[in-house]
């Protein structure tokens, strides 16, 4: 009954080295996150099928991972559905959880089941895993981890201003150079008011938000698509083609929304203009967003140094909590893409080389009557707070030498009857060779900073 | 089409007061995990069903939760087995992902798929969630964390006495006091040959494990029960009832087994002997550990404050990685019972005061015309790396002090026009009342070390 060792497909191990750089990029946000004052939430990997579905269109609903009910599950299916397998129809029955898909919704959820004991705003960030059913390709997978921040119950834009220091200060301090572009779903409302299509003004963003992929011509063929006129789409290319956010100001003069959202921008700009960010903060107007809840600023953000698309991105909502009985709570938010943020910082050798996730020195012995001496050797460094470790077998030196090669110590200390009666110990530097005998002091004071 | 928020039974939500205490009690874990050379390994929530099913028994088996298969999932169902709704047999063929039951089994998968590259002994500690169907109760959720360290690839007892380490200066970081429990399986194998039952040696182990709940008269029952004869079982009674290690030198003088137990024991214990623990290490050798794969050395750990049943255990096993085709691979582990640990710790008054998750510091404005100076000035105390926060609009005072008391800010500063004129800001303690003014330069100084 012996089985294959396999992993899913779309899953991944992490390793210490891997777990090490990722906890280096999460380690930075989390920090920077709290010192803006949001606090920790975690939600359960499972919720209620009825939390879940309906909530990410009829492809999220497609993609949630649904997990079985329990025992004799067929007991209470439908039985004319089984007969025809019908999927669809049998799938309430024998479901009642899924996995989590965002951490938008649980979220959501969450604030509308602790509105009485929570106090507005709230401002919270998000660090957990979230599974879709995507198929696996490179760099698609079916478990990845999202990491959010988001305050909900106030209209205040100091928050929109606070989410971009927030960006700016973790890429700088992750060393990447990034470009965060903003807009305002008021100001493209605005533009279709303009173009006097704001009845199809979900379509319009939706197709606004493909124009970096698919180019200008294929937006305007798009646009006419959906019944939006020539003249029209005239005027709406024209309105994305404006790069000066004061611009808006003559160009709106018959939209109060679109002026509305130009003030939001530029009160956003305003804030921050005493107190500048490192990385660029640019106005986008062609900036869309394809994320239907959306109904102020947002956000999106991208590397300098390499082409792997948005970084990170957000924005903010009026109802996010309505489908939970909650109206009229406003809030923003932002989110990293940690799994690109990773692949950049991995191409570009932004990661610090000392994430190995293990100690840098390793004691061997050279006689199994030296194990114990070497163990109160440890023992000692560990004390002293030095992270170390030691062979736990007398074996050849030579296999123990291996190991410590392999395993990529920086060094080694040996320890035979020599070293425990002259009480000074050979240091042995694995990279370039170097030894030095040294005393049981001089060792700790050696290791006892790295 | 507005939901009810709720949550499914048997999960939870954290806040941030509770995820700063668990990451207290993780963040000590892990901490020293990395001193004593375990570096950090994830594995996926959904594994392969092959790799999860009859692991567990036959209630493992029954408790995993299982991942219906996306898509039209009947489409390959057995019509048979749906007729007569027989969920057993359709199970296999609409299921191929489970989701994580414990540690263990994914860990041995992950050293069996990574054997190539993997340096033997391998050391490696995991904190992640795991999932069972079990019905929900007081202290029993079907979501909840297990906190593991294996070292794996060699039989060097070093590892057991490091792990012993490992337990004590845990338990001493977080303020607990604990006794730490322990024994050998190849102990209570010499008991069973002493007494004739090496055949029956796991029920015997299984029924012994029960001792403390059940007591001697029901486990005298139990055994009798499993056809061992009344003879035998005063061997065994009065086998576990022998407290003094170096009884069994005698005890076992006719079990090979037995002596290899006491030595190995009696080993453990010599290599602590020059750095006593600070908690204590007791044998007791009527210590069982239900689970099957133990072959040596087995450790358990109780609160000496709370009743709370066991906040840790472990063991030596030889063929972990057996099952999935790599033979004789000895290893030995420990896991820390967080959530016990974190219920102990809350009723014992031992969590910091200070992890409410949130900055001590609130700035509030006084008009919307401050707004701007407040966020400029709570900029440049973030950019000092105070962990501040202020209330983004500029509503009436009273609803401002109103959020500051709700949240339990420590302290605010009210910018008002005759501040940003004076240069000299209200610093108000919320608990105390009291008030001073202060410059800015005086603020820094006071926040900065906070």
């Amino acid at each position: 009954m012996s089985n294959k060792a396999t992993l899913l497909k779309g899953t991944r191990d992490f390793g210490a080295n891997q777990i090490q750089k990722r906890e280096f990029i999460f380690g930075h946000i989390r920090k920077v996150f709290q010192k803006y004052g949001f606090g920790p939430l975690e939600t359960p990997a499972m919720e209620s099928m009825n939390t879940l579905t309906g909530k990410y269109g009829e492809e999220g609903d497609r993609l949630l991972f649904k997990v079985l009910n329990n025992g004799d599950f067929l007991a209470k299916a439908d039985q004319e559905a089984l007969n025809t397998k019908d999927s669809k129809k049998v799938l309430p029955s024998i479901v009642k959880r899924g996995m989590r898909y965002d951490l938008t919704v649980p979220f959501a959820r969450y604030v509308v089941m602790n509105q009485q004991t929570l106090k507005f705003p709230y401002k919270r960030y998000q660090i957990q895993p979230v599974w879709r059913a995507d198929r696996p390709q490179k760099g698609r997978y079916q478990e990845f981890y999202q990491c959010d921040a988001d305050a909900i119950g106030s209209k205040g834009l100091i928050y929109e201003a606070e989410l971009m220091q927030i960006y700016d200060e973790v890429f700088v301090n992750l060393g990447l150079n990034v470009c965060i572009r903003i807009n305002n779903r008021k100001i493209l409302f605005g533009i279709a008011e303009n173009a006097g299509v704001q009845d199809k003004f979900m379509d319009m963003t939706i197709i606004l938000d493909k124009l970096d992929k698919i180019g200008e011509e294929k937006v305007r063929m798009e646009l006419g698509n959906k019944g939006i006129s020539e003249s029209s789409i005239d005027i709406i290319m024209q309105g994305i083609a404006i790069t000066e956010l004061d611009e808006l100001k003559d160009y709106f003069k018959n939209s109060e929304t679109g002026i509305l959202g130009y003030q939001e921008v530029k009160q956003v700009f305003d804030f921050l203009l005493d107190s500048p960010l490192t990385n660029e903060l640019k106005f986008d107007i062609s900036l869309a967003r394809g994320l239907g809840y959306y109904t102020g600023c947002i956000f999106e953000v991208e590397s300098k140094d390499a082409k792997m698309g948005s970084i990170g991105g957000g924005g903010r909502y009026d109802d996010l909590t309505g489908v939970f009985g909650l109206k009229n709570l406003s809030g923003v938010g932002i989110s990293f893409g940690a799994e690109r943020i990773y692949d950049v910082m991995n191409d570009l050798f932004l990661f610090p080389n000392d994430l190995s996730g293990q100690p840098s020195l390793l004691i061997l012995s050279l006689d199994a009557s030296i194990l114990s001496h070497s163990f109160q050797f440890v023992t000692e460094l560990r004390k002293n707070g030095i992270h170390c470790d030691m062979y736990p077998e007398a074996v050849k030196m030579k296999k123990q030498m291996a190991y410590a090669d392999a395993r990529q110590y920086e060094s080694v200390i040996i320890i035979g009857e020599e070293e425990v009666n002259s009480k000074l110990y050979t240091v042995k530097q694995l990279l370039s060779g170097k030894q030095e005998k040294l005393s049981k002091k001089e060792i700790l004071t050696k290791f006892i900073d790295k």
